[in-house]
C-alpha cells in the first residue's frame, strides 16, 4: 500500500493477450480483447516518485503522468480499484484499475459532450437512461435540460458513487436533482429488462473495454440499447481514440450500422488526460424520425435559464457540437468505409 | 552522456521565472517569460528507466513519456540541444531542448494544418515564407500547392534541418523540391531585410516561446510579418494549447489585433504527442482583400494530382479546416473579447 503522499504511481504491468476471433471484415467483436494481469499490485508501484503514471496495454509505448500532492483514497471495489488523489495542477483525480477517469481541471469537456451532442440532437427529451456514469457529471449535465422528466442511472459500482460524492462534489451534485433515480447494478441486465421503446436517450459512460465495461462494447448490448429507445431515440457511447483504437472503432462501427436502423455518426473531442488527448463517441439512432446529429435542433446555448443554478457550459456550444462530426482523413476514411 | 539504448531520459528540471510586465490589460508581451535551467545535464537523467519523460514549466504538474528502443542521435548546435530516438510505438521522435517536436505517427496532423489552413484560404499563392519549421515537414505541404512559384524556408539552426534530412526522410522530403530556397539564419532578421509586400503567405513554425523561438511571439516580429505579406496576405504561427497557455494566447490574439487590419482568428488541432493533445494556431491576414479563413476557397483535397508524388493527405479535409475554428466556450470567451 501506498504511503499518505508522495507516493509514486503507475498502472499496473498489464499483458494484453489479444484473442480476437480472426474475422478480418465486418462484425468482429472487440469483446474478444482480454486481459492477464501480471505483477499487479494494487495498481502501485514506484517509478516516478511522486507521481502518478498512466501505463495500460490499451495505449503501449506511451504515459501520461500527473503530479501527486496527496492520496486522499484508496480501495478495492467488487469491480475494480478505486483511487482518489489531488494533483498539483488538474485538481482531483479519479482512477480505476490504473486508468484516469476524470480529473477537476478537464472534466468539463468529456461530460458535457456525451450528453449535449445527444440530447441537443432530438426535441424535447423526456426520459433519459445513463449507463455507467457512477460519477455523476452526465447527470449534472442531463439535468441542464428542462424538457428531462425522467433520469435514470444504472451504475454497476456503489463505490465510485460514494467515492464522487465524497470527493467530487461539482461532478456528483447531478444526484442532487429530483427527476435522478439511482439504480445499483449491471447495465446489461439492467436494460434487457427495460420495455421496448422507454427512452429518448441512452448515454453510455463506460470505461475501458478491458474490465467491468467489456460487455458495453458488444452487439447483443447495442441491440439491448436499441430495443429500450423510441423509434427516433439516440444512443451516445463512450468510443476510445481515433488515434489509438481505429480497430476497436471500426468493430463498434460496423456492429452500430447493423443494429441501428437510423443514423450511426461518430464524433470527437478533446480530453487532455486521456490517452492521446482525444476521445471519441459513437451517435446512433433508431428507425423513426430522422436525427440529423451534425446540426443540432435543441441548442442548450439559446438558453441560459440552466446556468444559474449549475453554472455556465464550460466547453459546449453548438458550433462545437458540429465541429465535433468533422474527422481526419485518416479516421473518415476508416469509418466511412466501415460497414457500408 | 546517456547509453546507446534503454536510457532513460528527461527534460531538464527547469525552473521558470515569470518576469513578465504585470501590465495585466492588452499588449502584455509573452517575450518576459525567462528560464533558468537548473541541474540541467544535456536533457538527460534517470527516471523513468527506458523512457523518454516530457519535464517542463511550460506545462507543470504534468509529463508525457514514450519508450526509448533506441537513441539516434545526440548534440549540442549553437541554438539548443537536439536528440533524436526510436521510439516503439510513435516511431522516430525529434526533440529539441527536451521538447517532443515531432513523432512520425502523428506530425501529419501539425504540418498538414499548419500550411493548408493559411494556403487553402487564399486563391492561388505564389510565394511563401516558412520561418523555422528546419525539419521540413511544412515544406512538404506546401509543395502541394501547384500555383506555388517560389517557397523561402529561413530556419535558425542548420543541425535540425540535417538531422531531419537524416533520420526523417519521410518529412525532410520537402526540401527536395526545385521552389525551395533555404536559407540558414535568424528569422527576425531576415523578415526585417524582406521588401514590403513580397509573399501571399507566411507560416511561422517556431518552437515554444522559451528558447530560440522567444522574439517569434512578440509584437515587432509580427509587425515585420504583417510587412513582409501583400495585402490581404495570410499568416499562420503556431500559438500553443488553449488547455495550457490561454494567458500567452491571450497575449498573441492581443498583439495580433493591433497589427493584422484584415482578420484575426484562432484555430486548433489534435497533436497525441504534444502536451495537453492540441496547439493552435493565430491566423491572420493584412488589410485588403478580405479572408475568410473558416471558408476555405482553394480546397486542396478537391484535386489530387499532388497526391501522385507526395502521397494522399492523413490529417486535413476541407471539413475539418471549417471546424478547426469552433472553439471550446471558455477559450472563445476569452479569445472574442480580448483585444475588441
Amino acid at each position: 500500500m501506498a504511503e499518505e503522499s508522495g507516493v509514486a504511481l503507475v498502472g499496473s504491468d498489464l499483458q494484453v493477450k489479444k484473442a480476437r476471433e480472426e474475422e478480418e471484415n465486418n462484425g468482429v467483436s472487440v469483446s474478444s480483447v482480454s486481459v492477464e494481469m501480471e505483477g499487479c499490485n494494487n495498481n502501485i508501484s514506484s517509478i516516478i516518485p511522486g507521481w502518478f503514471s498512466e501505463i495500460s496495454p490499451m495505449w503501449p509505448g506511451e504515459a501520461h503522468s500527473l503530479k501527486v500532492e496527496k492520496i486522499l483514497f484508496q480501495g478495492n471495489s467488487d469491480y475494480q480499484k478505486v483511487l482518489v488523489f489531488q494533483s498539483s495542477t488538474y485538481g482531483k483525480v479519479l482512477v480505476l484499475d490504473g486508468v484516469i477517469q476524470l480529473t477537476e481541471r478537464d472534466e468539463c469537456s468529456y461530460q458535457e459532450m456525451i450528453t449535449h451532442l445527444p440530447l441537443c440532437s432530438i426535441p424535447n427529451p423526456k426520459k433519459v437512461l445513463v449507463i455507467g456514469g457512477g460519477d455523476g457529471g452526465v447527470l449534472r449535465e442531463v439535468s441542464r435540460h428542462s424538457s428531462v422528466e425522467q433520469i435514470d442511472i444504472c451504475e454497476i459500482d456503489n463505490m465510485v458513487v460514494d467515492v464522487s460524492k465524497q470527493f467530487f462534489p461539482d461532478v456528483a451534485v447531478g444526484y442532487e436533482d429530483p427527476r435522478v433515480m439511482l439504480h445499483i447494478g449491471d447495465g446489461v441486465a439492467f436494460l434487457k429488462a427495460v420495455p421496448e421503446g422507454t427512452y429518448d436517450a441512452v448515454i453510455v459512460d463506460s470505461s475501458d473495454p478491458i474490465g467491468p465495461a467489456q460487455e458495453l462494447f458488444e452487439k447483443p448490448f447495442f441491440e439491448s440499447v436499441a430495443k429500450a429507445l423510441r423509434p427516433g431515440g439516440v444512443m451516445c457511447t463512450q468510443a476510445e481514440s481515433i488515434w489509438l483504437h481505429m480497430h476497436i472503432i471500426e468493430d463498434i462501427v460496423a456492429n452500430c450500422r447493423q443494429i441501428f436502423k437510423g443514423s450511426v455518426n461518430y464524433a470527437w473531442t478533446t480530453v487532455p488526460t486521456y490517452p492521446s488527448g482525444v476521445i471519441g463517441f459513437m451517435l446512433c439512432s433508431t428507425g423513426g424520425p430522422l436525427v440529423d446529429f451534425k446540426h443540432p435542433m435543441n441548442p442548450i446555448d439559446a438558453d441560459d435559464t440552466h446556468c444559474k443554478s449549475k453554472g455556465p457550459l464550460k466547453f459546449y456550444n453548438s458550433e462545437i457540437h458540429a465541429a465535433a462530426f468533422c474527422l481526419p482523413s485518416f479516421a473518415k476514411k476508416v469509418i466511412d468505409s466501415k460497414g457500408k
